[in-house]
């Protein structure tokens, strides 16, 4: 028998198949391999992208444009454009506003063949530190109402260019999905008290059922109402609101927890297609004093990395009616990812 | 440049990319082809169901259990099954409701080969008609807060049978979606005294740019927020909140409307995957009286068809911010799928 679970955070109900136990062999998706003749996010192909608006050296590698670490570009085809006002039209039902934003590739490693699950403690702490100071810059644009970082990983998850990177988008207007969980947590915190992430956490460290591993800095879990199949989320266990407040430790710390996480995922699904979104809270906008630019101001809020393989198909019933239907119950999802390499140290 | 426009129907932020001219050969997706050895749905095939729960039967075929025209059976693999009572359980942060509804497959067509754009107004009624009865029937149950109807069309759109057909699910709680749209409409009519999606109904009659056909009962356009390319609705023109209020005559009209939408759709983009949703107003719910079980009250909602190639790929930052990015302009759709077949009727 399938049951409904109730998602706090998103305010959603997800329809979870029970029935029968299937195996994670029956989630494996046969990536589609793609590769380009030349590889335009590959060490000496700095030219075929925009100038970069970030760099991070390898200070092993001899000085010079071509010894980078992780280099932060203007997606060379934006959805959002930087240039323009925010000024919306109307005309009766009719509302729009211009695509203004900004859209930023972070090339993640200078090796055209590891994914990011292969990347180690170093590299993807550059990363974090990309994203970590591309946040902070961002937010002196007063037009930006959100930034939000993900990672597309696989044709099948939207990934047309396999060199391993992630992106960013600033849009003008608070995401739909960004502002339900920022008034969910809002709301519960104004009737509880205490932060609805940090209540979330710690019921999950509680019961264990979901919890695929955790030191005392980070813990990753399927979500309760997981929405798609082995779909899990990376949280810091002590409350902050705003990913870009992390020191440098914290962020290693990070890095181990989410390479750990990507190693299981990459090991169980065997590499699947997949995306990641980190959600944090967003700039303050307009009324910022400019020299407080990157203070937020969503205390309530809790940051955290979303992970999703991309395996579950979206029918019409999931298209007409927003619900999602899960065939993968979260606790197998999470004792399979627990146990799929019991050498990795966390 | 790509803009954001706004859909007041389902309160969302949609970004439509406008930078250059796509040609409707760029959507087309090569269909996987599927069959089976023996089809459970064709003609002598009847004990591979489970018993009707409907029937029309075809007056030109001799009386007997294989004279059917359409055929309604409950799913043999219910995502929700129909036995049990309706009690929530909580434990902290996790609240879940068994999975209790119903699953019905409506079988269109005897015909193993003939997709629905493919079958012809006397059919298509007979559909509608099997539709309308189910509703009527399954409002019944009191249990029931929604009933969708919805088509999954190939393999890519859900649909691991080829032999035509449409779903039913009946749901415990409104879907997120529908819960969105009443909302949407109730606050609309009590700020105006009008119906919302009148007004968007006239609005694109008089601008006439998104709309594909029209007569004096039925009018198809893209949505000026379409959020996926060729994306249409159709809607009755004078205002009726339930799909199950409509006469056979109306039923026969909207028949018309929906051939000719498939067939446009068929014909343009070469018989791509597919879904459909009817978007109604909900039964009333437990304190209806028995005799009455069938009047619904949401009458500032106006019932629909939303008709969704499924072309759109959703990646990390459709995920995670609950944005659609549409790479097809609504005014451009609308014109290929008006011009894609001058001698269709209608």
């Amino acid at each position: 028998m399938s049951e409904f679970r109730w998602d706090p955070l998103k305010a959603n109900w997800v329809i979870t198949r029970n029935s029968r136990e299937r195996s994670p062999q029956e989630f494996i998706i046969k990536r589609q391999k793609i590769d380009m003749l030349s590889c335009p996010f590959c060490p000496g192909q700095e030219d075929k992208t925009p100038p970069e608006v970030y760099v991070a050296t390898d200070p092993t590698l001899p000085a010079g444009i071509n010894n980078w670490l992780v280099r932060v570009v203007p997606n060379k085809f934006p959805i959002l454009r930087i240039e323009g006002s925010l000024t919306a039209t109307r005309d009766g039902l009719h509302e729009k506003l211009p695509g203004i934003g900004a859209h930023e590739v972070i090339i993640e490693t200078r090796d055209h063949h590891r994914s990011m699950a292969e990347l180690d403690i170093t590299e993807i702490t550059a990363v974090l530190q990309a994203y970590r100071a591309r946040l902070l810059d961002l937010r002196k644009d007063t037009r930006f109402r959100y930034l939000q970082i993900f990672k597309n990983h696989g044709l099948e998850a939207g990934a047309p260019v396999s060199h391993s990177h992630s992106q960013l988008m600033a849009v003008p207007i608070t995401p739909p999905l960004t502002r339900t969980m920022l008034q969910t947590s809002k709301d519960y915190f104004q009737a509880h008290q205490r932060c609805l992430c940090c209540d979330m956490v710690a019921q999950e460290m509680a019961e264990k059922s979901r919890v695929i591993s955790s030191d005392e800095h980070f813990v990753a879990f399927t979500p309760y109402a997981s929405r798609s199949p082995f779909e899990t989320r990376l949280y810091p266990i002590n409350h902050c609101h705003d990913f870009a407040l992390q020191d440098d430790d914290s962020l290693a710390r990070c890095a181990v927890a989410l390479q750990a996480l990507l190693r299981r995922q990459h090991n169980l699904l065997e590499d699947p297609p997949y995306n990641f979104i980190l959600h944090t809270a967003p700039p303050i906008g307009p009324k910022t004093e400019q020299k407080k630019y990157w203070h937020t101001l969503a205390q309530d809020f809790h940051w955290h990395f979303e992970l999703v393989p991309r395996i579950n198909e979206v029918a019409g019933f999931e298209w007409g009616s927003g619900f999602y239907i899960n065939a993968m119950l979260p606790e197998l999802a999470a004792q399979h990812l627990r146990e799929t390499d019991p050498e990795l140290a966390y």
